[in-house]
């Protein structure tokens, strides 16, 4: 199994970054019995914002989806630090994707599947979810995406 | 119990529908221990969104209440699906409403109430929960509402 | 445990209020298994909200940081009320702080961090949880935050 989920993470060509640091006073990971709580996931690479600014207005959707993805395997990082490796996620549970979106932005479900694709992607059956996807105002430092995870391991 | 639930529906005139399809790359239903986690429902009616657009600005109160209503009624289809019956159902735990509204609309729990009380009404004591709700910027296709839900089975 | 959270609460000039009553139809607390769900809180001060209006428009920082720590100061009591003391709560999972916010606002963590500082002073470290913290359009009644919890007891 961990092996699959090496291969799979080479094949998509990721490779797990270190965890992002909160950007408050909380913590990124809380276990409550066989579940995993995940604070909510920025799109940060190496400490900086992939993109920043509200899908629809400044940002296209190809880079709001990329965003996305990177809070996906910042997901992925942050399970990988608790639990030391991939393998022990039984089922990300639920996500919720908030994106920060113009008013005038619908296609929201196209943005959040850039993060439910790269956790099925990776971690196959266990990486199926549930899921709400909402167009939120504004998001922590202007970041495009944020999303709350919960799994079972 | 479940003669109790049927015989509710059947005094509201609710008929529990065939359960949304996905609007995106998760799946509608996810268990964890005894907790059922159900995806964001909107108002859809046979494939349709009952109504588009904010509350405050194009859609009004009576109109979103309505469609707060048909997100409760496809997240009984969907925990139908999942239990085969709704008396399975041992309590409602959470939902979280998420109201596309004009940042001038003030009166978010009045739309909310929609699906709380079709839940208290369909279900009783086991229909009582706990609540979020917030208006948002928009939602996924233009929906008014979206209601994601944890109950315990 | 319970001495030192009383001292605490003591030292920070915090007295429990009582709980707020719900806003619509819904309850205030649901436990499942050894989780404690509690309805997003509003800054509820005596029934009254200590603000209203959006950060980054109508209100400040300084006072919509104040409105986070209402809102976790009323999650405390709904805790109380619930569990009879303080130091039942074993673990606060998770928080996901709501904050009204001017789509140019960006602050969002500022504002959440009045709530999260509150929790883990008063409770140490049962007190640290994870956190998502979003800014939407508009909240209930035009409150400035609402969070949502989920305690382990």
């Amino acid at each position: 199994m961990f092996d699959v989920i090496q291969s799979r993470l080479a094949n998509l060509g990721i490779s797990i970054p270190q965890i992002a640091m909160p950007v408050g006073s909380y913590v990124t990971t809380i276990r409550s019995g066989k579940q995993l709580f995940i604070s909510g996931q920025l799109p940060l690479v190496s400490g900086k914002l992939l993109t920043t600014g509200k899908v629809g207005a400044t940002v296209d959707i190809e880079n709001a989806k990329k965003a996305a993805q990177i809070c996906a395997i910042n997901i992925l990082a942050q399970a990988q630090a608790e639990l030391g490796n991939l393998a022990k996620i039984k089922q990300v549970i639920k996500i919720t994707a908030f994106v920060a979106a113009d008013p005038t932005f619908t296609d929201i479900p196209q943005i959040a599947n850039g993060a439910s694709d790269l956790l099925v992607n990776v971690l196959g059956e266990a990486g199926k979810h549930t899921r709400s996807a909402v167009g939120v105002s504004v998001l922590p430092m202007d970041a495009t995406v944020e999303i709350e995870t919960v799994m079972e391991i």
